[in-house]
């Protein structure tokens, strides 16, 4: 009925759990690295706009590359790999979400709500922020409100992964360490970023219909 | 251990259950004579703001209105009701939710999911919802992008709602009649309308942003 697993609770039920292959730094040095090579990329090519671009859109430009690219090929891979925990020949994303795991056993446990989530994140998400790097760079009108719409989906998801934590017992972590590492430390991206980046949004959208500049009535 | 339950799946436990007492035109008609009452309400009350405000605003503010007090009263009674199946006596709300349970059983079960989708609507959309009336009434300027942020709460809620129902085995009905009628029917105005809004809302918004486009151009 396959190997002993690394959960928490104890008692979870994973037939024919295949255990990790990789360790924890070769899981993270190539998504770490791939993630440091894509913000560069679009840093530096940003910067060949002609001026055009503010340094604030090219960091903007870089968050959403990178936030999308996760969304779809790492998150992606999780919603759409049902038995990711025991499959014989693992990819190295099935590795991601076995270690990832360690920190809310929820997603090796097929948690309705948390595959839910995630899907709206990998299959709405995570093509319209890379929508959201083109259209920065294109100045497009819809730039702001595509970004601020990205964001509170990125924030909803957020809350109904944490409440739904809290709401079914709220142990699904190997130990502290993982608790505070992935379960709150992986995910804290996702909150402080989508709530500066929202503001700055809303503030620019409601700066548009301010009375003196906007006297369609 | 109580009375045997009218919802599905059968085997659901329900301890202390107790029966509904009134039918379902003594739940319908209250709801919604209040408000169409609402609704008449808003809709004088707004007509009397010396001509400013449109047929539009007007009917955006009945809406919010209607939405922003089903939200916090009615789905703010079931959050923070737990136990609303078993009370010996119990008031007409927690008669609603016996009621609205027959077309989905996960809220007389306390689906974590779905008491978090109803708990982030009551407490954070349920307010805003109020704060647009006045929005709108007042012509701020955040009035569009607080709309649209509503908006998507409310779809994203839905998504979340029903996703979890499909994956859980979509089976939470008493009959193809509540599940046509509670499920999809009394749902749908929470899908179509905040569609309908937030499309408006994005073009508004999106609008303001155009002279700055073309102006680069």
């Amino acid at each position: 009925m396959g190997h002993p697993h690394p959960y928490a609770p104890a008692e979870l039920h994973l037939p024919g759990f295949e255990p990790l292959q990789l360790s924890q730094g070769q899981i993270l040095v190539p998504y770490l690295g791939t993630s440091v090579f894509v913000v560069l990329a679009v840093w530096l090519i940003s910067g060949k706009c002609g001026g055009r671009l503010s340094k604030t859109d090219r960091w903007l430009m870089c968050w959403w590359a990178f936030t999308g690219l996760t969304h779809i090929i790492i998150e992606g891979t999780f919603v759409f790999t049902p038995n990711f925990f025991s499959k014989q020949s693992p990819t190295y994303f099935d590795e991601v979400w076995k270690e990832y795991s360690k920190g809310d056993s929820r997603y090796v446990a097929r948690d309705p709500a948390t595959v839910t989530v995630e899907g709206i994140t990998a299959v709405l998400e995570g093509p319209a922020s890379l929508l959201a790097v083109y259209a920065i760079a294109s100045r497009k009108s819809y730039s702001h409100i595509l970004q601020f719409t990205v964001c509170l989906g990125q924030l909803y998801g957020c809350l109904v992964y944490f409440i739904t934590a809290y709401l079914d017992g709220f142990n699904f972590w190997a130990s502290q360490f993982y608790f505070w590492a992935y379960f709150i430390g992986a995910n804290s991206s996702w909150i402080v970023i989508p709530i500066l980046i929202a503001t700055r949004s809303w503030k620019k959208i409601c700066a548009t219909f301010q009375p003196e500049k906007v006297k369609t009535k």
